[in-house]
């Protein structure tokens, strides 16, 4: 019995062990301008962060619009104004370098894809890390759930919605979700299991009718690729990282840097260490 | 901060008392003949049971029946046979009297609705008791849920499935489900709350389209009342505790005895003794 636990233990402390290693390597492949590619499965089981970069002066009217919308802003992180790690979710981490692409935002126009900004002055800026799908997807695949656009090898369907968020001075918009279609048991099942990921959006928000949260056409994404929903399933709606984005556009503020889209922060933490129950 | 504690507790243990004082005295009420109505509302946070009463000889096949169909049948409890007792349910109980009304079987036919059982030779008797969904709707009401059975004072509505159950020998049949219409964000919190009741029938097992498990007309159920379903809702499923019922009437046996519909055995366990998470 000892010997079973051992080697149990041995099996999941080396499988996080080949993982960690790869999040930090891919770290520093992306430091020095190697690695600019999509991050989705890559360093299985360690949670990937959406990115955020703004100057101090706007820095805590968006950390309070986080805390007032934690589902679609699912805050991990926030650096000290002019810090460049950001040590509680990784070692040796440079937000500057370690992202595979940044985009970058003037007065709320993306003007650049970038894979380093260390052009930029740091002095004052602050960088939030907000909780990505990629950690429920995971949990969902390791619960035999099949996802459709990982599937296909496409991007999730992303929708704006009518569903306002609770703004927070310069910063507001309609929340944006993700869609994925299941059938009503399995949906079940997926609320199950995505609620124990609050920190990863969490539970859906709606399911069925997409015109009940002002979505128009659902066979229309207004963000990544349309995926088929089959006879018999329903489109599922989870609110989505792109939200804390627009809300970004709105504000206008003179400089934000973002990851680029499906270009995450790999960070040390395991998905499991992000959830609850 | 000690004082607000206190103070707080000592208010919760009242309830719980007030709750034990009254399942306790309906009990004994119900053994003396007095009380023979509906137990819906009594008791408030104490668990209410289904009650299925066999002889031995059948008692085996009915136990691995309910193995097999945890959601439909969760066993909370199980006699020896002749035992007029269950003490693990609750203090001095006696199972051929503590029920409010009984329904009589042979063969497979309800033969008469009687308030005690006594004249019954109890000798090679057993008796089960099964969670029942009273437990979850609680907890959904006060997670400031509404259920529409409870506004309209009607019994839920209750359908006959395409979805066999798992056979225990002569017990088999298609499961049976109770409905509640939610709008589905309120779907999706009552799926993550009924979770964490998984001895009252646990989560849906299918919401939106009856047809998809058999139910031909929402309008008509096979049991209970109508409930109406507003612009908007959906008919959110879940197992429900008639399924062990037609399992009886399926397998026939000379005798069985259960609890008459909504005249539950009410126990000492709180509801949330019962829950997960």
């Amino acid at each position: 019995m000892i010997q079973y636990v051992r080697q149990h233990v041995s099996l999941s402390s080396s499988h996080y062990d080949a993982a960690l290693n790869e999040a930090r390597e891919l770290r520093m492949l992306a430091r020095n301008g190697i690695f600019d590619g999509p991050t989705s499965g890559f360093a299985p089981g360690l949670a990937q962060g959406n990115v955020v970069i703004l100057p101090k002066e706007w820095a805590n009217d968006f950390l309070v619009y986080c805390q007032k919308n934690p589902i679609a802003c699912p805050l991990l992180a926030v650096s000290a104004p002019g810090e460049t790690s950001i040590a509680s979710l990784g070692e040796n981490i440079d937000i500057r370098s370690d992202v595979p692409e940044y985009c970058v935002f003037r007065h709320g126009e993306l003007v650049e894809h970038t894979s380093d900004i260390k052009n930029i002055g740091w002095d004052d800026m602050v960088a939030f890390v907000l909780g990505c799908s990629f950690s429920f997807e995971e949990a969902l695949l390791r619960a035999g759930l099949s996802l459709r656009n990982v599937e296909s090898q496409s991007n999730v369907s992303m929708y704006q919605t009518n569903l306002p968020t609770v703004p927070s001075r310069c910063f507001s918009g309609n929340m944006v979700v993700s869609m994925r279609p299941f059938r009503p048991a399995e949906a079940i099942r997926a609320i199950q299991i995505t609620s124990r990921f609050p920190k990863s959006h969490g539970a859906p928000i709606h399911f069925g009718n997409p015109e009940d949260i002002g979505i128009k056409d659902i066979h229309a994404p207004d963000f990544g690729d349309q995926v088929v929903i089959k006879e018999g399933e329903i489109p599922v709606f989870w609110a989505c990282g792109v939200t804390p984005q627009l809300s970004i556009a709105n504000a206008k503020p003179p400089i934000a840097i973002t990851h680029s889209p499906g270009k995450m922060l790999i960070t040390d933490l395991t998905n499991e260490q992000l959830s609850v129950m």
